[in-house]
């Protein structure tokens, strides 16, 4: 495992770009730039990314067409859902193996488990099945572990929360947990303890003003996070390059 | 899968005739000549269409006993559901295999994810096996991503929606959608766009005055659509030959 | 294919005797001669009937176990379901495999489909893939296609609706379908071309007085249905032999 | 067949001892010396019973551990339920595979299909599978044919109930049927005709007074009943050796 | 079996320490010493535990990482809940298999029955199967069977209801139970009888006094149990080691 996620790791931190976007919230993220995978697969042209996540179909098609793009580490998502269903209890299931991911060259797997959704022992059956074939086959094992559902409503980001989220991650021998921000070095760090030796990466989440995104990378990296997952706070910012360069120096810096 | 799509296409364009709709909506689509799968499928010694979608049995009884229609490229269109349970969130489930596909001379397969509906997730997973196991096969992969069910309603053929549904095509890895046409070539355009790589098909739908379908097919194929996947606009029509003249004209013009 | 149907058939006409309503209905459709498989059975004897219907428990324990039944070719029921579940939509799911109906000796195997009921989807799934089974081992393939369930309450025998039943056949690759009779020569006519290659039997439903019976059959043959399957009329009957000379002169005229 | 059935048979007559009302009904149905399998197993040793009856666990911690046990032929009841859920209809899954019956050297299996029940498809289908495994493993196979559940509330006993309970063993291939009796030598003959080839076995039901018994069992053989299973009526008995050797002579006096 | 069980035993006494809280209650049952999966493992060098309860990854990534854990036999815990979903019946499916928990060096297995949840039937279907599996590969199963959900609400502590999923888990073929203590040593007493040969582990529950923890280890031990299972009142309290000492002497004292 150690030397799985050296893979993907620079000086032990992880700094990913995250673009399945288009699958769980769709084109309305996107703009006329943005909506070309071409176009963020080049922002990762800058070697800041330690990794790209991507679904089967853009690493298919795009990522694996060009060996630019190859030298950034995939990793590929494994499951997703629509942003149609909102209202519902979120459920999301396995939409590409893992020998698929395998073939795709992918360093390791991405998968949601909807913590406090109604179908929440779905989706950690179905983790768990994956979790065992993608260590197998050597790949990294990176639980999305996002609170969500009736029984949380309104606590999505919550300390007790998350942490429970995370610690589930550890007990279902992910290798990271990508989870929400807490909010706070100190909260966030009772987080980053119940995860124990499971790392921790923070999900980027909504495009913010850089000042809080400033902020709140601090506050993730002090409470002693493994490190980030990030999408739309780079690719819509009208200069992503110079976006990676700050986020970078943020999550990087001793 | 580029040489693939080539084995439908003509100077880069498609065009499909469609005839399913004895499953999707039944006997009552069909006249005293279209009934007969024969007189529809006499219809493609034309040469005009790049292929043809029938479901396993016409496939079977008709298509494959038959060496004029096996001249044109043949679609299985592997799940379908009746007309019977309008009112309902539309789920439609595999009824035929890859295997049985490619047994039946099929150079492609399709098959139809009703984006929105409570059950698009199962369908989902589905596809994503069946896209697998069909390109492992080495056959063309057209995902019908059709807009329906109570979280859709009267947003079938909005732009956003249907973008959206083609970008779930782009990142299942179909190497083609099927999908309505929004309207106008501007919000058509943005449609494409968000399908990336993956070329889009126009569905023909139900049948329209002349004029009319003249005006879609030229939107359509302005904003930059593959082509277009045309039935009872065709087998409806008094003089079929004519119109899927005037048809081919419009998709094949340059 | 063709070859298979000859094997059920006489004069290219095809007379089944069904005997699954003690799984069905229930013993109430039997009186202490019909209750007794050997009884019916024994109506075989008579060398009218080009088929035999029956569940595995009574295909095992009589028709294997008697050369004279066994001169009658044999159609295994594969799912079935009691008449205790009234009210609610119906299913029916597989209780004997293919694999089992080959080593009793069957030369076709029947399925039903509830066309219209909420679970339709889920029975033509496992249809689907029974008759792949069924072709590779060489068998005939039969449809009950009866529409039942809230969608289509009280319009059971009416053309549209039974002609999209038997459009399914088709379209899903049955051999035959079994369908109710809907009433008139003319609208039972669509029914047959809807069904385009795949032959059509009549269901002969309940017990009915000889004229009504005798003037169904006329009609439905003038159609130009394959044949019938018939059970109750024959074997409810007082003198079931008669009957069965009578139907059968009926069936096979020219 | 015919030969499996005499390995339980002494005299064409079956007269099993019925022990898993632990899982079935819970420890209080038993008292401080039925509570302990070891008591009701060493009733076997009268060599009266030809076959008991236990799930899995008491035939591998028990029955299995003594040869003087292994004298009386081995019935696994595969399936089994919970008390718990009394208020809806019940179904009963599979708990022990045939394959775990032969190792524990099971001379035939038992499976429970609540009759009428709004699960009774899943669990027929359930028993098919079975059904077949175990034929091919050279077992007898036992159908627990019980009515209940809200579609047959209050005709548990019925005669056509019953009868029709008894009628779908014989069509799902089972060896025997184990009933509840109707109450009258008239009515069971009916359910036993209904049962043709396949033989009835009577349940021994609640414990009962002895007169009550003796008119029972008196009844059930005249109607032609191949023999009951019994449990509770034997080891909640004060005497349970007497009422063996009474019970005994009442199945196979002639 | 015995021989197995021999292995978590010492003088025929089992104390298991108990730590698969953080998957089924959160990290609100630890304080900053018992969040560290380290902290609570150490505690087994005391050498007074005759085994560890883990979940997969906790197992996984410290147990299996150090020498000095590894003396202490490991059960693995195969499914699993969270807290999250209170107010619903409760159901836990298997997270890890047996062949996982082969690999990881388990001596044996846990596995949770809600007996009284609606969904009691669809575990007690998978515990039947994880029971065959890991009985093959030479591990002991400990079946926890606690009462739980609407229909024992209130008594999931009482004589009946726990004797009833004591006596289940013999019918089963668990080699142990884990189960609530039911208040008495004379109620626990007939609790153990219905478990037959299948050994009683009473489960620690919530921290406790340490006089109340005392009379009931003397309770449980005075009917006759095999042991206990034992987790929040050793490692939340101040002084785990001594509580630890303590608790042994009442386990192990003759």
């Amino acid at each position: 495992m150690k030397n799985n996620l050296d893979k993907i790791s620079r000086d032990g931190k992880i700094m990913l770009l995250a673009y399945d976007q288009g699958f769980e919230h769709g084109p309305t993220d996107f703009d006329d730039r943005s909506v070309d995978p071409e176009f963020v697969l080049n922002l990762t042209k800058s070697g800041l990314f330690t990794g790209v996540i991507l679904q089967e179909g853009i690493a298919e098609k795009y990522y694996n067409k060009n060996k630019e793009y190859k030298k950034t580490p995939l990793i590929v998502k494994l499951n997703g859902k629509t942003a149609f269903q909102k209202g519902r209890d979120p459920v999301s299931l396995q939409l590409c193996t893992v020998e698929r991911a395998v073939e795709l060259g992918a360093l390791g797997i991405g998968y949601t488990i909807y913590v406090g959704s109604e179908y929440e022992e779905e989706m950690m059956v179905e983790f768990a099945q994956i979790e065992d074939e993608a260590h197998k086959a050597g790949l990294i094992v990176i639980a999305w572990m996002y609170p969500r559902g009736k029984k949380v409503k309104g606590k999505e980001e919550s300390r007790d929360v998350v942490a429970y989220a995370a610690r589930l991650g550890l007990e279902l021998n992910a290798d990271l947990v990508k989870i929400p921000y807490t909010g706070s070095e100190e909260s966030f760090s009772w987080v980053i303890r119940s995860a124990g030796r499971t790392g921790v990466l923070a999900q980027g989440g909504k495009k913010k003003e850089e000042e809080e995104l400033e902020k709140e990378i601090k506050g993730i990296m002090k409470a002693g996070a493994k490190g980030i997952a990030i999408g739309r706070n780079i690719w819509q910012a009208k200069n992503p390059e110079e976006v990676s360069k700050r986020v970078e120096k943020l999550v990087f810096k001793d």
